[in-house]
């Protein structure tokens, strides 16, 4: 979509969605045909209140990480059906009058009001990450989009938090996943949302375009196999970094280092002779970039073949005034393999007298996820980047967040959602929720209250139910209140009180906001649960609410 | 990317891919680092061959669908950097030289070729999907790309086989995944190869725009809890179905069938009241969809309140000549509701004499996936129709299908990729790969070839290994040999002997190669595999190849 001036005064422009397939039409066809029956029934522009929310943190942990809202605005501020797609709707909807794509022509959001938590922040079950206002007919249609560009970039989002977490703040994060994500923007939403979540960097070069995340990359097993030899190699060339000498034959530089390693005390008897194709492929990537030489060392075998190789090439780089940056492993038993390396090049140093060399990169990249990085924390590892794909970008641990948009209000008549399982009963009326926090800062406790309570104070106790359990209650003592729904659309962006911050700022506020969490609510092992709760009047309001609508039952 | 016009003739004209986000960035950074150090070495127009291949088939099962090609051959064909492109790739690349960019804006792919098993063919482990040929520059390139438009099309397509399989033939597959998928295309790429796999239709309005398949939808719970009561409704006026008559109170018509069913024999006892806001709803609904009423009858009690309701206003429909469509459940006992839905229909059709009325569609839709149809088969139900969502879009199950992108030959030497891990060393060289099918017409085994190998014979008999594995092979008399890999693109689309097949021609070959497997290696306990040979010759190449290689240990 074309980004489109909203109001009629020259106010923010805001930006299609950055994927241009999301239109009005990524949608559910039964909010077409619900869209239609409004409409039949002159109920269309009821003002409603929808609440969108998830039910239960994702990957057997008790926080979740809240994206995609920027997104969600940019298609909101852009909602516009064209001539071909409201025909097509038209032909999609049996018996429809024609009537109805006047009122579609006619549709954008110029009367709808989003409240949303910040994106990036930490957020739980129940509490809604946005609240939706509007006339029914319009909000209707925002259902599937806003679920659909919220509910993997959340759980994404907090898929990396959670790799973040278990490899420690120290070690880089590389994303390397867009070849098994699901679909191309499966793989630049993973891209942009892992970055938000606590990654450093990516590989997925049209996502450090968009959004300015860095990258990283070297070269796979296939380069490595692509040479045969070090005849293959024409100009062996290379100017020093200082531009002052020139090494007319690298080759033997390297090969020099090579037997130097081989014969120096305690670094023979660990290889005879190395791979003539990996070598060639080293000295061929080295000559290309001298400045950042990173080499994938398994292709044959790391500690007879590509560990030496490895070293060789960096020691004449070294002697050329370069400093290599390291190695990649992308198989085997990544514990035992970092340290052995790490020990090699330790020797290196120590017995070739080159300082530093000890300190090499190691970067592992083979089929990694939280349990794979947690096992090597407790074998003890010496890998420095974890450059992780597959399970971190589809979520493999579980590949979906049930985001929910439910119906809470309408002609400000509060409406429930009832359910046999009461994890599925929805809290109706339009609400406001604040964050709690304690003496030592931490958040203590989510509120929701109906929309015209007065809001918790500072210093003042409070009463915080469960909503759904009787019995389950606290009283608590802020020592500060956050409200947590902030206007981010109000007919349009100008009359909304919160810009849209960089990816950057998101992803401080996350990091932030993470670290400022309860450490017994992140452990990975049976994290205890944040409170989430109800006030005492809007307790009693639910239940009313719940036994007025529910059937009474006939035992027979 | 714009559609471009391939080789100087005017040819076949293909259309970009369908996400506008597929552009040669879609890429890992690597490629471009190694394209460098390609291109630095001056190797980056050696020939070189890559199969795409992956090793295991997904969900436990033995077969796989392949799916992605087509959008792979559109990528291709308007393969193209833009200044921009380039100028951001120059800039991700440390140190490299000015020439390099003016080698990437002359890069296409009009010096590459593409053989390709047809998209919508059940596939197996080992045996190359795709060869890619060309030069070695542009075809490492292709990876990232190319697998990410197979990998997750592949999953989710053989994700969709297994539903229909589980469900059956007679039952009708909907897509519902479009909020809960992994993003935008995610979404969109979920509804086209679900349907390729053999599903019917998509709630998906976007997929069905762009690739013309069937849509379903209704209405949700938000649509009935929207209603207060049936004083809302203003219009009460519905025409017959045949024009000629004209009921003013089409409320009073359902309330009269509200009463007579409540008070009919068999039928009393079911319910006392019913939910007002439902039955306002519904009633709103049929006036809408006078031809198309499907009612959601779980919002508040499905036998309680929303059967009768259903049933009150489908027989008012009735009286008016229209004939309803039937409901959908979406939560509870699915196989105990819809056995009571149906046989509170038939009562209806027996007590109210409304021949047919026993027919009603019964549609569930509540995380549904293959296990649950398992157990609902198993228990005994009266669905007609499965709407799946989650579970099949992201294909929670396993949400990555593990294809790989491996050289195989360059400048006319085999190459092969060795691994402690047997099942990750490639087979090299530039291959064929047949289908042998036997006496029954089922397929035998899958059988690769040297590519100057003479092909197997039909009535000749032929010694078929497995690649790795010295003792397993078996002699196999094919009554019929089909060569698997068929040109696609050969520097254009106007040089390659296949053509593009519209989707439903895809999805066809699909059904019809999934019906011709035999039994035992489609049922979901304890599949048998089905093999995948090497011929003697390749056999032994690959393992004179694999000696040369590996290096030889020393134990210490």
């Amino acid at each position: 979509m074309e980004p489109k001036e909203n109001g009629n005064q020259p106010g923010r422009v805001i930006e299609g969605p950055t994927n241009p397939m999301v239109t009005p039409l990524l949608n559910d066809l039964y909010q077409f045909t619900m869209a239609y029956a409004y409409w039949k029934a002159g109920k269309q522009n009821e003002r409603s209140v929808f609440d969108l929310y998830f039910r239960k943190n994702p990957f057997g942990g008790e926080y979740t990480v809240f994206a995609g809202l920027e997104e969600c605005v940019k298609f909101l501020a852009n909602f516009k059906l064209t001539h071909q797609e409201i025909d097509y709707v038209r032909d999609s909807l049996p018996g429809s009058e024609e009537a109805f794509c006047d009122y579609l022509k006619g549709l954008d959001c110029s009367d709808v009001e989003v409240y949303a938590i910040p994106e990036g922040s930490v957020v739980f079950p129940k509490v809604p990450l946005m609240r939706v206002e509007g006339p029914v007919g319009v909000v209707q249609l925002l259902e599937t989009p806003f679920l659909n560009l919220v509910n993997f970039a959340s759980l994404v989002a907090t898929n990396a938090a959670r790799h973040r977490f278990v490899a420690g703040k120290s070690k880089s994060l590389l994303e390397f996943g867009a070849r098994r994500a699901q679909g191309p923007d499966g793989a630049i939403s993973a891209s942009k949302y892992c970055y938000l979540g606590g990654f450093d960097a990516t590989s997925n070069v049209a996502a450090g375009k968009l959004f300015g995340i860095p990258l990283r990359g070297t070269h796979s097993h296939a380069f490595v196999s692509s040479f045969m030899s070090t005849d293959e190699i024409v100009d062996k060339v290379l100017q020093s970094a200082d531009g002052e000498t020139t090494c007319d034959d690298f080759i033997s530089l390297v090969q020099t280092w090579l037997t130097k390693i081989q014969y120096s005390p305690s670094l023979s008897g660990f290889f005879s002779e190395t791979n003539q194709s990996e070598l060639a492929a080293f000295i061929s990537y080295a000559l290309a970039f001298p400045k950042a030489f990173l080499a994938l060392v398994d292709t044959y075998d790391v500690m007879k073949s590509g560990i030496p190789n490895f070293c060789a090439v960096a020691l004449a780089l070294n002697d050329l005034g370069y400093k290599a940056l390291g190695i990649r492993l992308d198989s085997g038993d990544l514990a035992y393999l970092s340290t052995e390396a790490r020990n090699f090049f330790c020797a290196v140093e120590r017995e070739l007298k080159v300082p530093g060399f000890g300190k090499m990169i190691v970067t592992a990249s083979n089929d990694l996820n939280e349990e794979t990085i947690d096992a090597l924390n407790k074998q003890g590892h010496e890998v420095d980047a974890f450059g992780i794909g597959t399970y971190l970008v589809t979520c493999y641990a579980q590949a979906a967040l049930g985001c929910v948009f439910k119906l809470v209000e309408i002609n400000n008549q509060p409406r429930i959602k009832l359910s046999e399982d009461v994890t599925k009963v929805s809290i109706p009326c339009k609400k406001r929720s604040y964050r709690l926090y304690g003496k030592e800062g931490y958040p203590l406790v989510d509120i929701m209250t109906g929309e015209n309570e007065p809001p918790p104070k500072v210093g003042e106790r409070l009463l915080c139910r469960h909503p759904f359990n009787e019995s389950k209650r606290a009283y608590v003592v802020p020592q500060r209140v956050e409200e947590l729904l902030k206007c981010y659309w109000r007919g349009s962006a100008d009359e909304a009180r919160e810009e849209l911050p960089p990816l950057k700022e998101i992803r401080d506020r996350c990091i932030k906001q993470l670290e400022n969490m309860r450490p017994d609510h992140m452990r990975r092992l049976n994290p205890t649960p944040y409170k989430v709760s109800v006030s005492a009047k809007l307790y009693d309001f639910i239940h009313f609410l719940w036994l007025n609508e529910a059937p009474v039952g006939e035992l027979q």
